[in-house]
């Protein structure tokens, strides 16, 4: 299975009204404050590595703490990369572990999360601080539906008064570091 | 409060029938396996820290996965060190996240603990894979009451037994470690 996926920018309010009027479901809403590591021992920016605390906080339910490691690409073409996560229970002691073996934090990304679904996509209303308000449109799809998957992804975004052409390739934390140079 | 312990070596089909004999109470049983890795950009050997992942195994419960970071004595005399701890979900993940990361397994120690209480004292059985089997006994004191608490639990070994002059004052680690070399 492949993951279709578009990213905009978007103004959230405007979009909450047509989301509305088209008759999308609201399912869900979180959010998620993410912390990126540096290593001691190695610069990830050049390894093209990741570690990742993530808080998630669902606007109800428990609070849950996951600790996530991605490793460099190992298939260009299809993006593949190793990736472990796990829940970790005690965040404050997670935090003084990798701070007492050298790790720190580099990077954060706090976003707020709303999810939608429509047609069978998942559409999700991101606003990221110090970034602004996005929407991204995401469906799964096999291998032989990935266009069409893709074509009724921008139909969507049109019918909903998006601009489909000003999309963004670009994951939250590059646009924050590239803000950051 | 502190912590009074004294371990020795015990033959523990001897010692279960003593401890049955004054009257103490069998609470608990649980397996732990240790791994002990070593840094990719320091030798935890010279530095005096340690990073375990500890999977421990209740006779009657649900198996609890641990990640530790312990640091360097930062004072000598109280033996005071940093210490973080969480539960974690997913072992394999865990595992995973440190192979990526360039942790390595340095050491594992495997043992079999057996719980018992006796006049306000745990007394533990170890049962510790390549080293034996061994007797822990220990209460917390405040640090008026140490000598009396001391002095009662070597009272209590020989009473069982045992000989608390042959007092071990090593880790079980490092007992591991010492064996190595």
């Amino acid at each position: 299975m492949y993951e279709v996926e578009l990213k905009c920018r978007a103004d959230h309010e405007s979009l909450r009204k047509k989301l509305d009027e088209v008759g999308a479901d609201h399912v869900d809403s979180r959010t998620q404050n993410d912390t990126y590591y540096n290593a001691p021992h190695r610069n990830f920016a050049d390894t093209d590595e990741a570690l990742r605390i993530r808080y998630e906080q669902p606007a109800d339910g428990k609070a849950v703490t996951k600790l996530t490691y991605k490793g460099p690409l190992v298939e260009q073409e299809s993006k593949t990369r190793e990736e472990h996560e796990t829940v970790v229970e005690d965040d404050q002691a997670l935090t003084g572990i990798l701070s007492g073996l050298g790790f720190e934090p580099a990077v954060r990304v706090e976003k707020n999360r709303e999810f939608y679904t429509l047609d069978g996509y998942t559409i999700t209303l991101d606003s990221v601080t110090d970034l602004g308000e996005f929407v991204e449109i995401e469906q799964e799809a096999d291998e032989a539906e990935i266009e069409p998957v893709r074509e009724r992804a921008v139909d969507i975004l049109s019918s909903l008064g998006l601009d489909p052409s000003e999309q963004i390739r670009t994951s939250y934390l590059g646009l924050l570091l590239a803000d950051e140079t």
